[in-house]
């Protein structure tokens, strides 16, 4: 998963890219890059890790210049490296284009092939420099239809940032699977996955860049065109469930108040009796907040998240175990012994890391564990950037609910059905992807993709 | 304010007090030390900043051996700089005398007075220091008794965690100002400021170190003592309030239940008709379930902690106001607009990060804001290790709370009274020491001290 | 000017690198970097600065592999980051294309324009990507065909050291002006820019790599094809008179032995009486030594150079002047007071170093100051790799003998004639460009190129 | 061996401290310190490594104030760690004590019982600690009492900067072991070990601190006493022989010029007959080119030192031997091939890198190898501050010179006779402390030490 941000025409562009990434730093934590262009002088900082270690004061000084595309990324595909840290900057014909990509392409296999057979070369083996590539390749009459062309041959989810000299461009998939808005900030247009950034740099939120969109910027003057036919949307509900920040609104709506909702949904489908409710902190607290207030079971704060949770946490020799669990959450003995739990869970990928936590809530000498689940089962691999383990790891792709329950340790394991989770959206059912789920893909995937994902 | 962490026999010492250390980090972020006995080697690593950047694989390979004293610190006195760093480690005729001290000693000046007269020199100015000092100048007939004296002679708040030879010794204030509990993990005993330490290496708690007790360890065997005359307790009461963290016991009891009852004393106090209680995460949270348990108003996380904030973020350079305060805390609009919020804040010391947030509550839409703060103004600095700031910086002591209301930019502002406040404590009333709240110091401070501290 | 290396079908691959770079450091201080491959999977480590700050034993032991090529650069154009770090590396059809480049081509704005009209994108500036460009952009039918035409369409100087998938090959352009040599170790064959690399390998000198030949490595198989016309030679005499290590072999021949001839030739042109003869060290002191020998008069070391120069030396704030001079050279004032000093040195550039030189060395009280060049004036920039400033600043190209010795403070001031330099070299006048001297250029440099570096 | 330096009343006293320190490296590459006085603050900068690694632009910035005592340590005795950087720096009834040290005292031991029986601690092992508590001990009627007091209480060898509050303080034991030199610099007194280092800093040479003087300087007043009655002398002669840099004046007289007359007086004792005269550079250089003068044999660099030699090399794996002796000095074949050498070495300690030497040198076929050393063979210990190792260890100790010579690999070994290096002095023989050749120590060693030292 990725991040991206750009802004154009601020005197403080790549300071407050940096401000902006540190905002989006939940949907990418391995590396993080920013460019800013000053005059015709092109400045680069990327590095390896969060945010706080990529840049420091000196670094963020250097980005001098008004217009900055910022990522931070969390790879899917392709080898841990600083090679791989977007965007991706490269030259044709003295026009410099940066790319920052949030998504996964589909065709990139078949586009790359053609490059190559065209004599290109390749450094990286991201989704960004194709898409570089594709751009300078394009022999339309301006850049602007190059860019066009671009949107049109790739498929798959994206949603850019570009900066092509000093146009600032945004652009969304036709089906609109990820996120990205426009704000604005003292005069200067502002691009970012998740309003949660523009929070942060003050930006006031303008609107989304719809499904199919493409904006060009340049200074304060935008444009905007839709090359694409009307097509059906294909929002990723887990960006809802589970990935974006609850203090974002995305696809046009809250997410906090949508996790509510799923809490609520929860508590007609579990028919729980309990003494206590419970999040599995943080992604779990607001609907757990939601399942309480609808059910009337006192809410607690059953484990405390430790705030400094350092990067590079020291391995242990031998004594101790499960400690990268407890280090993270602690939970309250004296809240827990000989109560209830209901537990409510954002969504459980493999299994591992839930079944530590139920370990160690069960030594505090709790009655009785149940857990609740705000989305159904995932069964399904995601093609369109989700960076979800193949089919094999997926437990609820090999087992069913009685067997996870069991592997857990729990009481009872309730999964919210298909139907609680729809209905908690604040959109038409119809213009979600929810093929994590239910194996139903809104485009057909290439054969050789799905293979490999599927069958691994 | 500092932790303290010591493990006596278990071959692993170096990195459990890393991790216990760790699990203390809130009681200190200024620098951390661990100081480990391997035969007749000591050990030492020492640095400024948080335990994640002090420690790395490297160092803690070296801290080989058996027996260990950790230590994190917030000073309270003395430069910030790694020579004041603890544990303060020394030697005396091939004695080893390793300190590490959690509060603040009060008749400091005339202790070293005495040592300087008979020729000592100090290298740092902690009171660490001095007690290594007078351990050594004891001419008893044992190390016990040395420690017995030193402790006799010292005034003020001290938990301390000594490492002497081959003894780790435990020892508390005959008021027990600061916290000190005694654990037991695979045959090692264990000590540590708080059980969230002890939970953290998976050693089970035994009981607490009592006020005035000292207690010798040698592997597996322990001796106490308790030289002092029975004596009045004055536990800090802000280790419940604010201090300590929620998933800890302190002085026997539970952090998290007490937070909670001092949510529910404030609901009679405040008379409050809202829409919503909120609380200013992460410290407000748990007297604000409290609240909303009790006063049946719906409980919303109507603020989003980001969790990425890095040690040292970088300042801005002109645009952007509050940063700081909205890169932690970002408002859900959403969920807050049109809305009478009830914000359950923990502690007012200055005002001024209360006050930007406030702001940026307003912001979102929010028809009123009340706020309800679980503890009575704080008027009075200090002396046993809380490092309020001087008299005229704590805004209670200037100023009259309608005064504050209006400064902040409130609606409503209520305190919990006094007796709120001592009411939902887990004990008795005169087992505490609320001297920041009402000026009646456990024992009469020294006039050189409080004139510092009282007329800065 | 930069430094390569390789190493084919050893299992210490990287670490041998790492070594040979080490050798060949003073050819490049800017930056470093190492790619290995390793069965598919290529490794790779570039960065900024020294050979020991870029790598450590860490980046060491992840160069796993037994292919390696190497680089170590001090930029001539483009700017200093690290994306300009060498060696170059990119994939066509998952082939993969490692480029290690010392030199500088001349026909680069028009091979670039060709392949930016075919769609290309650059990420850099280097000559390096642009030959992996090219031969990737080959359509011959290996990739043996696709070097060749690479190495026919470039133009001006180039000792290569690539790596295309598991085969190492070594180049150099016709006019051979940068030297390449080839060494074996324990049946591996190894390329370096000069012998000394290949002696701290322990690798046994084979021979060099002929202007114009191109040596295709696979393991321990070596081909080579010679696939130009007979031309005349251009060896860098610079090379000679400066820029190699003195325990160095380049273009066949030692150039300690040729510096000594160097010194030994300038003594009849001088016509000196002085007391000591002396060098500005290190690179003065073969000459130094030469011109004692012949001219009989004492060598002595008058300047002693400081080993721990930092690369990072802190700036004074105001006092001192000239430290950076005198740090790294301090006069001995009781050898060389009320002394007639021959001061030899290698080369005058911009002369404002030497100028600080002089200055100190009169301050000991040194009676006559009488300096020897081992070069005639420099008056032209050179289009092939050294990286002399532009026209305006070399000063030999806009001042006479006369007002360089009253700038530079001097009492005489010889430069070594064309003829004495040539005479002393191992190799046949015609056989070495001199253009930096005599301003005949080997062949036409660019009139775009040569407009940029002769009139700035 | 250490380095020492103090510099009076001069704003810029931290960066002119690190200027000096860099010229004193060679005297301790272990770790580096300043402490400055800026009024009544004292900033300290310790750390490991060497000075170019432990000092940064900000921590030169931050060492703020006009008076200052710098440190460069190779430690001899005690652990190598941060806690055991100089200057030592207490404080005794707020006065701030600062010890620069070099040297070695040899009644340690009952220096530090007396003070442990009266309850002193102490952090460390080093002979500085002792100094600053002796000094803050002594209960004489003003401070230049009590120093003069600790320098009659303390035996061995020192060479002392102090820092007393704002008064700077140098001092040298009466046999005048190791050299301190006062130099002036804009109105402020500097003292330093070497007079490089004045040099370096522009300071004026004033006279040498005499053996057993002790100067007291505030601001640009100074204060000379000496305490103790006449003494005979016992300077150091390996300084002169290896230890001080060639540029330095110590002891009153040029370094460089005594290496060179060891050289001529080699020349009578060796009667070589050979085609060249090289050195094992650095240190041998200038005794070779007085060989070279006095016998007319011609003078050749036959190895090349490599001036990029890394602090922290990494290890090879397994292919490359006796890397670490051929990366710092590589020979020149062509120069040496065929030829008979006499090769200069300055002294000879383990024995075991000229053996690495020799080697190296052997395999570029040379045809004799002669090695002349500038001393008698090393066969005692040093008391006073050398570190040189364990009689055991001593090559010469246990061995003739004729078992050497083999063991070496040389066609023939001559070390100068005594007479003949005593006559090179520029001092009567009888002011040199020679124990290291004689075994004739000028003060009888405390039994417990020589035992250590001697009987390993």
């Amino acid at each position: 998963m990725c991040g991206i941000f750009g802004i154009s025409g601020h005197k403080e562009a790549g300071w407050l890219s940096y401000l902006g990434l540190y905002a989006l730093q939940h949907r990418g934590e391995e590396s993080a890059g920013i460019v800013v262009r000053d005059g015709n002088k092109i400045n680069i900082h990327k590095g390896m890790g969060l945010v706080c270690d990529v840049f420091n004061e000196n670094s963020i000084k250097n980005l001098k210049g008004d217009t900055a595309v910022g990522h931070v990324r969390y790879s899917t595909t392709g080898s841990s490296c600083v090679e791989n840290a977007q965007p991706f900057c490269a030259y044709h014909k003295k026009i410099n284009i940066t790319v920052a990509h949030n998504g996964n392409l589909t065709n990139i296999a078949a586009l790359r092939q053609q490059m190559e057979d065209k004599g290109s070369i390749f450094q990286t083996s991201m989704d960004s420099e194709i898409i570089a590539h594709l751009i300078a390749a394009g022999c339309r009459r301006n850049i602007e239809e190059n860019i066009i062309a671009t949107m049109k041959s790739v498929e798959g989810a994206y949603s850019l940032v570009l900066m092509i000299d000093d146009m600032l461009v945004g652009a969304r998939d036709p089906y609109g699977f990820r996120p990205l808005c426009l704000g604005k900030f003292e005069g200067a247009y502002v691009l970012a996955s998740e309003t949660s950034a523009l929070d942060l740099v003050r930006a006031e939120y303008v609107r989304d860049i719809e499904p199919g969109e493409i904006v060009f910027i340049r200074k304060d003057k935008i444009d905007s065109v839709k090359p694409f036919c009307e097509n059906r949307k294909a929002h990723c509900i887990f960006e809802y469930i589970y990935f974006s920040r609850p203090d974002s609104n995305i696809f046009g709506n809250n997410v906090y108040l949508c996790r509510k909702r799923l809490g609520e949904n929860l508590v007609s489908e579990c028919k729980l009796d309990c003494d206590i409710v419970m999040p599995v902190p943080d992604s779990g607290s607001y609907a757990a907040i939601g399942f309480s207030e609808k059910s009337k079971i006192p809410f607690e704060m059953g484990m405390i998240r430790n705030h400094y949770i350092g990067r590079t946490f020291i391995q242990p020799f031998q004594s101790v175990r499960d400690f990268k669990v407890r280090i993270k959450l602690n939970p309250i003995r004296d809240a827990l012994r000989g109560k209830r739990l209901a537990i409510i869970e954002d969504s459980i990928v493999r299994g591992t890391t839930t079944r530590a936590r139920v370990k160690t809530l069960k030594e505090t000498g709790a009655k009785e564990l149940h857990m609740c689940v705000t989305c159904p089962p995932i069964r399904f691999p995601c093609f369109y950037g989700i960076d979800f383990p193949t089919k094999k790891e997926l437990i609820a792709s090999e087992h069913t609910v009685e067997w996870i329950r069991d592997f857990l340790g729990l009481d009872s394991l309730t999964y919210l059905s298909l139907e609680g989770m729809l209905n908690a959206m604040p959109l038409p059912s119809q213009d979600f992807c929810a093929a994590c789920f239910t194996g139903q893909y809104p485009e057909k995937p290439p054969k050789k993709l799905s293979k490999e994902i599927l069958e691994p």
